[in-house]
């Protein structure tokens, strides 16, 4: 006989602890804090809340209850993201505006929501599990996206505070600064995109071929002081380094340094979770769109990675593995050298050059759940790593994450890279 | 000896009542709903509880205190409204962005404010005070206006909501309509303007000459049954009926009702502070703009009253008075007719056709007191009488209203006027 | 018996040299030019020249003719501008993407419509033509407003052309400052408004009694060199001058200067329809909003004249007469002090403080003639005299020109006054 | 010794041909029509003529004459398109502001350049030539390229005028529809960009290697009367066959056919350049968005070719050639089937699913002429083939055309392929 492939108690447990992760991200956010939406970007914290709730709800109980109803018919309404085939949704611009029900109600509908989960895990029988069980997984994933999603957000509405608000920790000890090494990676006909068992989105399906030639890769990101050598030398200025849309923003919104750095009387200071700080030279950069991380690689003469050179020189590589940490909140120095890739998971998102889009045989799931990635295969780039605000374990090497080439509200870095020219 | 112009003790006595009364109208609502700012015309309850402190703070206390300093610097920047002479403001728009201060911090500011007001009335003497006395009656009446516009503000807040909450009360029982009469004016060269030794706002004076035809004004204001027959009648759909920005409006926001009315499959409600109910043919119509008001009358072959014309029926009138009385949250029913005006006051401000333009004569204060009203001489129609969310005691005869034609979100109505032409 | 009010050879004279004059603004532009809208408020010339045909079209041929079709059917939906009432209409703003008819087929359009017209005037019998007569004579006051507003239009046009283009004409010489004066006028209860036989539009009318405290005004319009007296005091600099949205203005679109002065290396040269040139310190200053108008005269500590003000100082100086000359294009200096009003018509329309509103007593005719002045009467501000584009014989001194408080593209001027509060 | 790559009566009578096609296309149009810009994407046909002139101006003549100066200052400005090395330009979204130079000036300019070059081609010596022939070939090229762009953009010119009016030509005899075929490609390690010595832009090069798994590609485009079934389907009502941003301007813009198709009372008309005709069933499909493309495909369950396959398949399959005929101004049908590809070049630009990004070792030339492509590497789609308006000769197997995903006034269509995903 088969084994079960998901076990009730190992289930459980993962669905208490990511539930009680989120909660304990919005634990030192005031009922205010947790309302408002700084732009149309951001989602308030107690929406974010509410909206994984309302994906295990809609996509898990509402399957399977036999007398299934809402909670309440209006929240169905409210913290639908955006699958069209659930129904109408509440204008995504005008999430802020809602202030009922407040943080403590939508603590309501958690546990309202967690007690008929938890009961569901327990007590079906072992073939309709194995029928839900790949739906909790998503929902477990669903809810780390929106774990990040709701640092990235938090951090963006504390921002536009003249008071300088702290969410929570201290900075680091200023870091030390040290070379930016190379790998070298040999290229050819190699494999790209998830394999195996294990959970990943669709969009990293099918695992395909790939073509590459001989490149190499910084084994460490940029960091803040060698971004200000860039400003230095007039980065902001120069429209021969950017791409035309990038100039564009560059003069449009008027940037001459990354998203959340502030001129103060001639000293840069940065916007972190912790507060603001002065700039720490030896840090990540981070707050950068991907029309920056580009202008940057043109400025030092190199390029960003492609999709398929990320993820094949992590491969190639064997040391980077997935961190296993609590969030720190803010990047890390890279630390000595070690012949291996640097800072590949932790702490910041890094730019390709690559478009996303779907690998070749992609098919979306049917359904509402098929809405989860397929639709957004247009117009925006594919960041690959993870961040310091991505929860332990989330991340993979095969991982996409995507944003428009414009965004700097993501915890976003770069990696440089260099060759992959034809012979 | 001259007898000091200003008491101590009766000073107080308004100062504790006026700012109670602000934080009994904040009672009812939710860090959240304190929180939010649903369009740029509103502001977020808390930003006007903090705003009516900081203009003690500044226009009082800046002046007498011997060591001051702002109760938080960047209070100073947050809260002032539009005064250009204080110095620089956080973005109007962005006022709902502001998560901290939260509301609890915000009552924390209100007591360090009042403390240092109520040293200051009772501790200095009669010959400063003589000097205080007008600004602090001003900031009396200051904070009156923002009484309203936190009601205001907070029904447009609740109305965004699709769970349709409540702030406070039910409504009346349903009321019964009546037939609308009118009063005779015989006109002449009247008087127009503040007199006496009573407050007033720099906008009502001074008081001056204006010749009047005779006219005729409604004895009480258009209901909501009679706008549904305008409504039944294609008022919506009759260009002829509307002043050329008044249509472009009706096309490009689509209006085809008052504001709050929602159209439940075929029955009108109308979203209340008390929560949405099926609206009431008896009661005045209220949250029309201009535009509709004047669309309306056209309609009836009439008009609205010019600003002369209502302050002097008034006069004329001579039965009119105050409302004393808590208000109500809702415009009330006329009752049976008097012979005299009706819902002259505590029901719905009543539109003009007059622009609000300053009387001959008129000067602002220097300094940035004389921001209050002048420059806003501009670009908006005036409004008489006071409505059902004014606080009691705080409208005149003589007081000057002001909103912009296309204005939908105060609590509005309609007067009819007729007559008035050269002989 | 009664003898006709129209005479069918006066008519027809005065019909000839309306549209003649027409197409002799419209002979220096090419094709090009006439075929460009350079913002939305302005319209191309060949808009103009077939707008005011198809009016004639509209009102008079399709009344009387008894097989009336249009010229063209594309053309009643092309060149009706915004009567509701006789149909849709193409997109005002998107006048300048119709490049056909061109300029040519407009003239044909043009003879046509002559033809027709002229037919009708000299061969249908005098009761007819009684009926037709004051409709006719609108198309002749209509079609002199379009002169106007073509020159208008067309100033703007070339203006954001980079060569600098000349339409006609060639600059006065420079001029001689003199000293402003003042004319005192006594007030009491006057009459304005239209009286009498002649023409006038409809917002002119009833004559009606107002009351007017003493008060004066200036006997010559503000220069140039007084403006820039204005300008070097920070006039576009000092919030505490202007009215909250002119403030806005001003920063939003950074103005600094009158409309069409531009800044050649420190010095201020001004756009003019005979090309770019110094500005003359002693010719009046033009092309000034509302708001601009008003920061002035406060700047000088008076006030602009009220619409009743205007009228009764020029019937009660009883020296200023209608232009007879042909315009000139630009705006003569007001040449030395006479004891009487001077530059009252043919230089720069007078930026009033009084809103557009109907007089008490107006009301509009019935059918689409009545769109053509009423349904503006809100969110405008008065301008009283004529300009230097204003066609020879077109104004009076009861005319009521109107424009909102921020348009600078008409020829405007300011006509400061002093006084007038209740003693 | 070496022969010179550039022989001067070739290059100048190439020069000759290339300048009299531009003309020879702005012939049929008036002046007014060659002033108007219909829409910030649209320029006008003058400004297109006087553009690529500058270009050979600017690149050529300014690079070489001895006392090289402008033809006019205000040119150089003027016509500028998108080059931040040569200096400021004129606001795109403003140039059908600009009516002088007129048509008949441009006329002049070209007049003289053409002069200058042709001067510079006959008479400099042979080393000379060598260095600048490269630049006077792109200048061919890129003349061609606005030939083009001429000719979409007054197509959308006259789409907006509700007279239809009509450029040249007259439509096909209604064609007869046949059946999509199919043409299977092998893959593997293939090779994509351009090879050799003749002409080809930056962003083809350079040629390298790519990774196909096995695919088939449909024989013909897609048919108007293969979209009606579509669109009887809901094509342009059902969420789940459209990317999410192509939905979101399905809804913005409510798009329910192709760009410029017009529904006539129940009867599909399609704007051309001929004139409005009814829509032929049998005539691919055209003025379709990336997104309409992509949502057609979903709905047929196949999608669009990858840049590479697209260019693997036209070159494996041999048989596809460069159109030399004169463009016919519309897609033609793709006749009767031949078991090779149809309708590669000559009849619509093809989408394919790859965004415009450099290929791998691509780098831009140093300068201004290194704006011409590189640039604009960033949020566009790769359009693959040639149109009836691309100039006879310009395309190639190899051209890369690009527009964003949104685009709907190029001339587009939809070419369908199949299989590709890994074993």
């Amino acid at each position: 006989m088969a084994e079960p492939r998901w076990d009730p108690a190992r289930l459980e447990a993962r669905f208490e602890q990511v539930r009680a992760h989120t909660e304990s991200l919005a634990e030192p956010l005031s009922p205010e804090d947790q309302t408002v939406q700084s732009m149309p970007d951001v989602s308030p914290t107690k929406w974010h809340r509410a909206h994984v709730t309302w994906f295990f709800e809609t996509f898990l109980l509402s399957e399977v209850e036999p007398d299934f109803a809402p909670f309440q018919d209006q929240y169905w309404f409210l913290f639908n993201s955006y699958y069209e085939a659930v129904g109408p949704r509440y204008t995504r611009a005008d999430r802020g505006f809602i202030t009922r029900p407040g943080a403590h109600d939508v603590g309501l509908y958690r546990q309202n929501v967690d007690a008929r989960v938890r009961e569901l895990i327990t007590q079906v029988d072992g073939g309709t599990l194995d029928k839900l069980g790949s739906t909790i997984e998503l929902g477990f994933h669903h809810e780390q996206q929106h774990q990040e999603l709701l640092l990235m957000d938090i951090k963006h509405v504390l921002s536009v505070n003249p008071l300088r608000p702290v969410y929570a920790g201290t900075p680091s000890p200023r870091s030390e600064p040290d070379t930016m090494g190379w790998v070298d990676v040999e290229g050819g006909l190699v494999e790209v995109g998830h394999e195996g068992a294990g959970f990943s989105f669709d969009n990293e399906l099918p695992r395909h071929r790939a073509w590459l030639e001989p490149y190499r890769v910084a084994d460490r990101l940029v960091t803040n002081g060698e971004w200000m050598e860039f400003m230095a030398d007039g980065g902001y200025q120069r429209h021969e380094l950017w791409l035309s849309d990038g100039w564009a923003k560059v003069k449009a919104e008027q940037w001459r340094s990354p998203f959340y750095w502030r001129d103060d009387d001639g000293t840069w200071s940065e916007h972190t979770l912790h507060g603001t700080h002065p700039v720490d030279p030896g840090l990540p950069v981070t707050h950068v769109s991907h029309y920056e991380a580009d202008a940057y690689a043109t400025w030092r003469g190199m390029r960003l990675p492609t999709e398929p050179e990320w993820e094949h020189a992590v491969e190639a590589d064997g040391q980077a593995h997935a961190t296993t940490d609590a969030p720190a909140l803010h990047a890390r120095s890279a630390g000595p050298a070690t012949g291996h890739l640097r800072q590949v998971q932790g702490d910041c998102w890094q730019w390709t050059s690559s478009a996303y889009l779907p690998y070749p045989g992609f098919s979306a799931p049917h359904g509402a759940i098929g809405e989860y990635n397929g639709k957004f295969m247009s117009g925006q780039m594919v960041l690959r790593g993870g961040s310091a605000l991505t929860p332990p374990g989330h991340a993979r090497h095969t991982y996409r994450n995507f944003f428009p080439a414009s965004a700097r509200w993501p915890m976003t870095g770069v990696r440089l890279a260099d060759g992959g020219a034809p012979a």
